[in-house]
């Protein structure tokens, strides 16, 4: 079969509003590695990860020991991730999200586009190669954001700004009527907690038929947590990261019946043992980019099945690849029942050829093409590396752009 | 891509030598069924599972829902067939095997030869869907009985009596010299632990370099087990199953070193958490054709490494399919770091066209055909499925057979 020739690693930026969150606002830009893996037959398969400097430049250490590989061999592959990895050290990808263990997050990309390979040698949709569609569309969410109107020194985006309950609901008015979601998730973690509760019975006031989530990224004690769920029992449908770690989300779900759903002390297998231990989380939010790619987060999948916990879909800001990874994963993931979060609707810009991924009802149909069923758009890819050169921008630091604003700004992790 | 158009289900038997055990004796023969999937182009697919009748009623059933199914819709596949049982009830399929949930062992033969076809269709060996070969070679073990030369009233087998310490060296010897295993797993439970002891010892001392596993099938009460435990320690690399039950083998591995590992308390998905949250077991013995085929194995092997236990491979009486599945499963799976159980020794007849599978070293090859590899022999499918209908065994029972050689034979489960 085919082996890999060579791989291509273009570190992009894209636009992104200033959305505010427990560490600090998003920068103009985010960043993204867009991963090409070219077969000795001329094919090539596409990925999508981080693009923080040190994550890059694990990225391309192990660029350089894949040519030779077998497209088939994601058992080989992972091996060689690891041994190039060896070496140790931790992966912080930008943003809240804190990798101890490089090798999976750094093996997604590369797993990703060996799958995208498979299925175009094979002409069969990735969602055939990991278990057959048991959905022909894949339910998002809208995602809210507390947000300024744009950014400091800049005009207004589109969206505009939304630092209250009315600006969030208009914000979902917004979203759900472009997009036609049926979930909500408020990112909080932002103002206190009354205020980001406010928010969410201002949803349900407006959304009755909308499912809710709050995902205040940890910024609150075990105490407020427990508080802020008795108020909102039976209008979440699950309650994302109140408080920090695995002992303060077992302590808060022992007091609550509100399902507590985790991105943040579940993301790594090594943490799914003493999640199970402590009955800490009842929904981990999988995530292929650093669950080790598509096979391993079905994996994860079914350790959610056997353990008896709900399974949901995280997201950072990302692009098209990504999106279209993310829907043939959840197209063949039986137990995937809630709707999965996504960044896409904040991005204006892309690197794929535009007109396969679309949301029609809040969802996404899974591509029908060989592989993920996307193609890069050079032009695009160009032009967005070409901005990630200009930028300066190399690892994301929502903290230290919040301070060129506020001086003062301390992360809010349990700080209610 | 090519959907199923019919299933043919074929019951055989074929010779089986009076092997002892907790509940018995193997009766004369050992019955299994034979599945071929054909496609609408024409290619077929294999699998092999148990025969008992029930069994072969359930499977009967869910092959009247498989024509139109896609062969890469395996997730469509464990639909139908959980559709087909909800009516429920067990699957005794003889033996020590009491399967509690159904869907799993009836989804396996399908799930197989639905790999089967996919590789013969796409020219991939099944271990390559499976994620790639990590060895090209997959150890087994000699599985040793205590066995009586022969069935009462029939001529001495090839291999002779076993019923002592010196019996059980000579038959490691002959199928160590045939075979080149360089592990040994005596299977116990029949005579008192001592002399069973004593037999695990005389092995230990003939064969210094081989690994040893002793599997009384839960013949022994918690405080026998620790004992037993104590007195191997240092020659066991693990314990099969000494007690019964979770609780019961959790109580042994508080007060032992030597891993305990099982195929009796945990032989499906639900039985992980509650063996997880007590601790039971630190090896579980994976098997295909109960844990819903190759690729939940590969989940059963995820979830043992993610929370630390071993992983071996368990094996009833079969023939070639089985085990050119067996092959390709260990294969692709990093962590099965233990030699593989299997019966294939001591079976004279089989239903695959000889020449792929063969035994080095005690390892057999991953085939390199497409698909699974082995053929079926038309000719011999037919003679032992007359031997099935004419041997009027329709669901193994070796209690039922001891009994009548010792009518006074009961089992021997935590007996001592």
């Amino acid at each position: 079969m085919s082996k890999i020739a060579r791989v291509e690693l273009t570190p992009v930026a894209f636009a992104d509003p200033p959305l505010l969150n427990v560490v600090g606002v998003h920068e103009p830009f985010a960043l993204r590695t867009i991963v090409q893996v070219w077969t000795d037959d001329g094919l090539v398969g596409l990925g999508e990860t981080y693009a923080a400097d040190d994550h890059l430049a694990r990225l391309r250490a192990v660029a350089d020991v894949l040519p030779g590989l077998d497209i088939f061999d994601v058992n080989g592959l992972r091996q060689r991730v690891s041994d190039v990895l060896t070496s140790g050290g931790g992966a912080q990808v930008g943003g809240m999200l804190n990798i101890q263990d490089p090798v999976d997050v750094v093996l997604s990309p590369y797993e990703v586009a060996l799958l995208d390979l498979q299925g175009k040698q094979l002409g069969l949709p990735v969602v055939d190669l990991l278990g057959g569609a048991v959905r022909d569309e894949v339910p998002f969410s809208a995602y809210l954001f507390y947000k300024w109107a744009g950014h400091p020194g800049g005009a207004p985006d589109a969206w505009g700004e939304a630092l209250d309950p009315d600006g969030i609901v208009r914000q979902a008015a917004k979203m759900i009527g472009e997009y036609g979601f049926t979930a909500i998730k408020l990112k909080g973690g932002v103002f206190p907690p009354a205020q980001e509760a406010e928010a969410v019975r201002a949803l349900a006031e407006a959304f009755p038929e909308h499912k809710l989530r709050i995902d205040p990224n940890c910024a609150w004690t075990v105490d407020t947590s427990v508080q802020v769920a008795r108020e909102l029992t039976g209008v979440l449908e699950y309650l994302e990261d109140p408080t920090p770690g695995i002992d303060g989300m077992a302590a808060v779900a022992r007091q609550t019946e509100i399902p507590l759903a985790t991105n943040m002390c579940v993301i790594a297998f090594a943490h799914l043992k003493p999640a199970v231990l402590a009955d800490a989380v009842q929904v981990v939010l999988s995530d292929h980019h650093y669950w080790g790619g598509l096979r391993r987060s079905q994996l994860l999948a079914g350790i959610c099945d056997t353990f008896g916990m709900g399974l949901s879909m995280h997201s950072n800001s990302h692009l098209g690849i990504s999106l279209a990874a993310m829907t043939h994963l959840a197209a063949a993931t039986p137990n995937l029942t809630y709707a999965c979060d996504t960044h896409y609707p904040w991005k204006t810009e892309d690197v794929i050829k535009p007109g396969v991924l679309a949301f029609e009802s809040g969802s996404v149909r899974v591509p029908g093409g060989p592989g993920l069923g996307v193609e890069l758009d050079a032009d695009a890819l160009g032009e967005l590396h070409e901005q990630y050169l200009a930028c300066g921008i190399r690892r994301r630091d929502d903290t230290t752009y919040m301070r060129t604003i506020d001086p003062e700004f301390s992360p809010n992790t349990a700080r209610w």
